[in-house]
């Protein structure tokens, strides 16, 4: 097993231990790819959800919030190209039963020449050592050549069956390449056919007068269709953008990666409406304004990266994402888009209403462009967790394990321990749980020494651990332990709020993104 | 049209025109029983849940949070019972095509008779004056006596169809009463059949291996199936509870009430674990709990009241509603149930697994028994609002709309005013702007006279608005005006952090509960 792969069974296990994230409905064995968040996951969950909102909220006098339904009028999803298109190709194979996605089969099988290639590079290179072209090589060189022709060829005939929707060409382009079932080897093949990614539900009594609804897969259309009310209500002028947080549903094939893919997830987006023609203008801003609120939490500028897309979804003319460095790899964490005006006019189109916006200075109306920033809440948690936990070798060559998270987004601010549980010190630390609970979420732990609830709190990342001990009787002070460097500090009982609010308060880390 | 429809109506349309909630996708004619909140009510009901929150998990060591996942095994609702009983009894009219629920027919039917029973008291109590006796007059006069028994009656004829599942003892009802479609007066009707409020959906692929889930009917079940990942994970020792706010769907026929009833609406529930024989201490104990949560909103004592029970559900030993004065009358808003070991004992028989918990002072292992507290979010939105929403006529004759919410749960805290769009008042304002929201949501409004701005936030429920004039240039002050007495004091700027901070903090706020 890789380190990567370790370190990915580490994440996974330390949070249902530590009761941030179970496995749903795991008395009856789960429901696959839908999680639940436990007691100090659901606290996690809650800050980077509120971090998110104050950025983008409170901060921006230009942007409002909204709490759409996660039902919504079906035609929304005709409009929006979700019942038509939002579709993964599907085959099963007769043998074994198992059903693939046709499209990721014949992407594995282009990934294997592309590993052929890479090794006559690698061969190459070994051999010419610092004198070695590697672009030269690759334009040249007969068989790797041939390698990365036959991938262009095999992917685009791939994308023309999908496009015009002759699935019986990519069936065809399967058995060509004589791609087995990985799992069997059987090449016995179903047909290729399309699938919608919606979750299906009705509305109403009975069968004949049902009205066909869907799961919400996105939550950017309630924004689009409320556009007019927000403006309109709160007297909005463009540029200004909607934000939104909340449950998306999609019907996933193959779901993996632990909360990385789920069924069921979480989004936190916002719509910034503005004039066209300034999209990008806005499309710069809004790159730069979202990177700097990951920085912020100061998990390491080096564990995130743009990615601009090359192929642009049909209603985009600009996108790019911001990838994160996950324990599999870099990967999607947050999306920029510019969708210029395909959502609000597609509404147009559909309702036969106006979305249009009155713009007082160009004295004009105009449906506004969009730029969409769009971040998936339950990937903010992987990403958090992922790179907060640590394995930390000590000085006296014992290690413990510690989850670093940014204490602005920790689930419990504050463990306060008496150091033994006699000599009143437990009623005295019982008391600043008292005091501090109005603040912030703290804890009182009095079980086993006092170094295993450091570790245990370390565990669970709570930045801070007050210990009260025989001297506190005396004079009122505390013993205060930062996490991560794990130093004592020794402070008056009367100074911890302040103390604690200066290192948690979402105030003081926004300040970071400037 | 009577006073409270009225009042009801000035709800609906102030919750459109100030942004608090728009009907569901409108621009298609919105999606009946279901509604958005607008960038005011998202902020208004993100505040209620989180004010609950931190009376709840935040100020309880031994009650912590949980956010189980909408989709659940399919398996929890048969446990939980709703897959079998989770049931409206529907009935059609064959001419008009409208659907009715059965027992609602039958119980509209009885009102009626209710209702000429109270004729004749009234009648009564006119001739009589103040020597009426209502009670002997209703346990002897023939007429009352007669209405009252035909009542019960038939109610019991209902009830034992219902129970039994002798849905023809129903129908027979119906028409032996002569009952008729209220709309067109048709006495020709279906038969009655049981209708499952549960939204069914699919999992899977195809329809050969897909698997049946339902959109949760309620938040309860996610946390007693994770009852023991929780009490492990967390080491929580009994009695404990776990908290959960989330969306919940009901695929009800006739919903009405604008967001009192939805179709998709959300929960605040807390399952409290108790050892056996412990549970009316425990009931007691949340009863007066949640009631002076609800009183520490100061919306008034008299619009609360308890209505206990008396036919209790299959699963509860006791159970009481905090009811509220609706624009509609008193109806719940809360309900504390206490539930028994029905549900955990249930799980363990459908899942297999044991559910129990090992009490170390009592050396044995047992099923806990659970007391609930549970609130609709969606309700206590409405109670709020429609109690806040206020005409007051004041002393020059004028009148004035006013939302008075209590300020902890008020969108945006402060509104800031230049009183002219010159001399550098809207500059020094803005400035005030960016300092106070690094703390608050705060607005900027600079358009109209001063007056209807004043206006304008207090219809939104701000509770400060605080204006720059000509003297804040000389001398830093501003005034700051109260929305509920309108009064206006001069304050410096430098104070004002402090001074709204003390009003709208919501550690404040439940301060008052004790």
């Amino acid at each position: 097993m890789s380190k990567q792969e370790d370190l990915f069974k580490n994440v996974i296990s330390h949070a249902k231990e530590y009761g941030f994230i179970f496995p749903s409905s795991e008395v009856y064995d789960g429901l696959s790819a839908v999680y639940d968040y436990g007691q100090n996951g659901v606290e996690l969950k809650k800050n980077i959800r509120e971090y998110w909102w104050k950025a983008m909220v409170q901060m921006h006098e230009n942007i409002v919030g909204l709490d759409a339904a996660i039902l919504m009028h079906p035609t929304t999803w005709k409009a929006s190209g979700h019942v038509d298109a939002f579709n993964d190709p599907l085959i099963d194979n007769k043998d074994s039963k198992k059903r693939y996605r046709a499209d990721v089969l014949i992407e594995d099988y282009c990934e294997k020449l592309n590993q052929k290639a890479q090794k006559e590079i690698d061969k190459a290179k070994e051999r010419f050592g610092d004198a070695f072209d590697e672009a030269q090589f690759v334009a040249t060189n007969a068989r790797v050549v041939e390698y990365k022709a036959r991938q262009k060829e095999i992917l685009g005939r791939m994308a023309s069956g999908l496009e015009s929707g002759n699935l019986e060409d990519v069936k065809a382009l399967i058995e060509e390449l004589g791609i087995a079932d990985p799992e069997t080897g059987s090449k016995n093949w179903t047909e290729v056919r399309q699938f919608n990614l919606m979750f299906g539900t009705k509305l109403g009594a009975s069968a004949e007068n049902a009205m066909d609804l869907y799961l919400r897969p996105e939550t950017a259309q309630g924004i689009f269709v409320n556009f007019l009310n927000v403006q309109k209500s709160g007297r909005m002028k463009v540029p200004f953008g909607i934000a939104q947080t909340g449950k998306a549903f999609r019907n996933e094939i193959v779901a993996r990666q632990f909360i990385f893919r789920m069924r069921e997830f979480e989004q936190m987006e916002m719509q910034f409406f503005v004039r066209p023609g300034e999209e990008m203008k806005y499309y710069e801003y809004w790159k730069d304004t979202r990177l700097k609120w990951h920085l912020s939490l100061g998990l390491g500028k080096e564990n995130y990266r743009f990615h601009d897309h090359e192929k642009l979804a049909h209603y985009a003319n600009a996108a790019a994402d911001i990838e994160f460095n996950f324990p599999f790899g870099f990967k999607e964490l947050e999306g920029i888009h510019s969708r210029t005006d395909f959502d609000l006019k597609a509404h147009e189109q559909h309702s036969g209403r106006k979305l249009q916006y009155f713009d007082p200075e160009l004295n004009e109306n105009y449906v506004p462009y969009v730029v969409e920033t769009s971040v998936g809440l339950d990937r903010m948690f992987l990403a958090i967790f992922s790179k907060s936990l640590k394995e930390e070798t000590l000085e006296d060559g014992s290690t413990r394990t510690v989850l670093a998270l940014p204490a602005v987004l920790a689930p419990t601010k504050a463990a306060v321990l008496p150091l033994v549980k006699k000599d009143g010190l437990p009623d005295l630390a019982q008391k600043i749980v008292d005091d501090l609970k109005w603040d912030f979420n703290v804890a009182y732990d009095e079980k086993d020494a006092v170094g295993r609830r450091y570790r245990r709190q370390d565990a669970l990342g709570t930045p801070f651990c007050i210990t009260v001990d025989h001297q506190t009787l005396e004079d009122n002070t505390v013993t205060i332990r930062h996490r991560d460097s794990m130093k004592q500090d020794r402070v008056d009982i009367a100074q911890l709020r302040t103390l604690i609010n200066d290192e948690v308060s979402m105030r003081n880390w926004l300040m970071k993104m400037n």
